[in-house]
């Protein structure tokens, strides 16, 4: 039971979600009488009757290296969640808290999909005509030609099984769209993914390409994604902050904003980064998904979102027979 | 004489700089005739005689290759452009052409300054504090933490010459802010740093951070670089053109832009891009600056201030002693 708000913010998201998806019901690992606390503002008992609580001591910090949290935490909150979903008890596993070690107890518990080396993360983000799909955001800093393949493959298969899109477009990010652009890995890259035919495969796209939304999904390694994903959400974040600061220095203003009340609102709500929480940690033989850690209840509801489109649409078990046909065909 | 709409913007940039800055004058490389054309429409003869323009033949396109334009185009329009840096017969040289040409034959004729192995490409961008440097956006994909050392150093030292900053901030792009974050190659990084005692450095900072106007340099390899800045660039059209499509959809919206019409007006020049248009090829031993090829008008014209301003300051001629005065003491 993590994140950085403890468990205030994601029980209080958790019984909304409830009600919100009633054939839904929920394993929540973490210490009892916290938890205990939180619950009790909720009188709807039957709703309540579909939350059981698991209590745990152990609980993985910010700082605890992967390494030493499948040492001395595999009983943790994170490693029983993720557990309960290799025994099949849960059909997904949502953490707000460390990725390193999410990631970890995720490949160890879980393993990953058939021919799949190491998952990804993989979020959506609003686009000028909608949401894409971008991977790596971070899980693997530096990727080889066959992990950039591997994660193409991946999120063009969510693409198909989420969203229902016959032929998901991919794109690699590059610094140009020519073909001679970029090192010698993103042209192994880019042949690796033309020549296979599970991958509608368009060419590069450059950051600001990123946005026009003729992309579904767009394939870039963990430290790419990353810093392109983060300072997305610091440039809005500063318009945003000089647009309130320009706004509290004048009352005219402050009047035009009332007629653009419902447009500001529908532009924010677009944008806003909670409507985009929640990660799959993509190639795992299971659904992980990761919340930001400083969510707040409307943006883990949104992660819970994702888990359960995920769990509803059984996202490993459909990609898994495919990725495997592959395998046995010989194609790598 | 490039850019992707020929002489006639960078001609009107050009005449409107000249008379902000009336000390300056102006060489110009290009096609006599067209340049001509494009003078005509100038009646200030007193102006017009501050610029001298020379005949050029040969022009560089965007798909030639470096190697091909040093073997074959030297004696193009920005081959002597760049040449008439060298010899002392310009101050600065700006091009909206094909950068990795620019790059080359700014490499050649000019050569890098005194320890600098690679020149890098640094712009200036908007914060929510002000403005930062950034570099590089994508002179070099990749670099090693001895080539991310010197570009720190050529950051800070511009900062210091430009802006008049004592002790400017430096900051490395990394996926986390803890040490323990991003590869090998980063620790390294940061080691050079923190022990450089020309270098005020600060540690990591991710996407988010960089807008937030507390580092006055930001570093990064040319890759990261590119995908951060073209991100940006990306969010912040789709934004724009976001809040005008709502805009055309409601006039109750159209009203409360009236009012709001100078709170708007001041928040796009904050943001544009054309303000912060023009990047200098930072470590070559004189001044070049790339603008975008698609400039505006108004573009091109912050790229030439951009140049006059480097030149004025005569930022190589600053930076070159004190880059020799540590290699004279074996400061690597």
């Amino acid at each position: 039971m993590g994140g950085d708000f403890g468990p205030r913010v994601i029980v209080a998201a958790l019984i909304t979600s409830l009600r919100k998806h009633p054939g839904a019901s929920a394993l929540v690992f973490g210490d009892q009488q916290m938890l205990a606390t939180e619950l009790s503002t909720c009188t709807d008992s039957s709703l309540l009757s579909r939350i059981d609580v698991r209590h745990c001591d152990s609980v993985i910090a910010d700082e605890d290296k992967p390494s030493s949290v499948l040492r001395h935490k595999q009983d943790s909150s994170m490693g029983l969640a993720v557990q309960a979903v290799a025994d099949g008890e849960a059909q997904a596993c949502i953490s707000a808290g460390n990725t390193g070690a999410l990631m970890a107890l995720g490949l160890v518990r879980l393993r990953t999909l058939p021919g799949i080396s190491r998952p990804a993360i993989c979020a959506t983000y609003p686009t000028s005509l909608g949401r894409s799909y971008m991977l790596d955001l971070g899980a693997n800093l530096e990727c080889s030609p066959q992990q950039l393949h591997q994660f193409a493959l991946l999120g063009s298969l969510t693409a198909q099984a989420l969203e229902g899109i016959a032929a998901p477009t991919v794109r690699l990010v590059n610094v140009g769209e020519e073909e001679t652009k970029g090192g010698e890995n993103m042209a192994q890259t880019a042949a690796l993914l033309s020549a296979d035919p599970l991958i509608n495969y368009l060419g590069y796209v450059e950051g600001d390409g990123i946005f026009e939304g003729n992309t579904d999904v767009v394939v870039c390694d963990g430290f790419t994604g990353n810093v392109a994903l983060k300072t997305s959400e610091g440039l809005a974040t500063m318009i945003n902050g000089m647009f309130k600061a320009l706004l509290a220095s004048s009352w005219v203003a402050r009047i035009g904003a009332i007629f653009m009340r419902t447009l500001l609102v529908g532009l924010k709500s677009r944008l806003d980064p909670a409507f985009y929480n929640g990660a799959y940690l993509l190639g795992l033989n299971g659904v992980v998904v990761k919340s930001h850690g400083g969510a707040s209840k409307k943006a883990f509801g949104h992660a819970l979102d994702v888990a359960l489109d995920a769990a509803k649409h059984n996202l490993p078990g459909v990609l898994s027979p495919i990725l495997q046909g592959r395998m046995d065909n010989g194609i790598k």
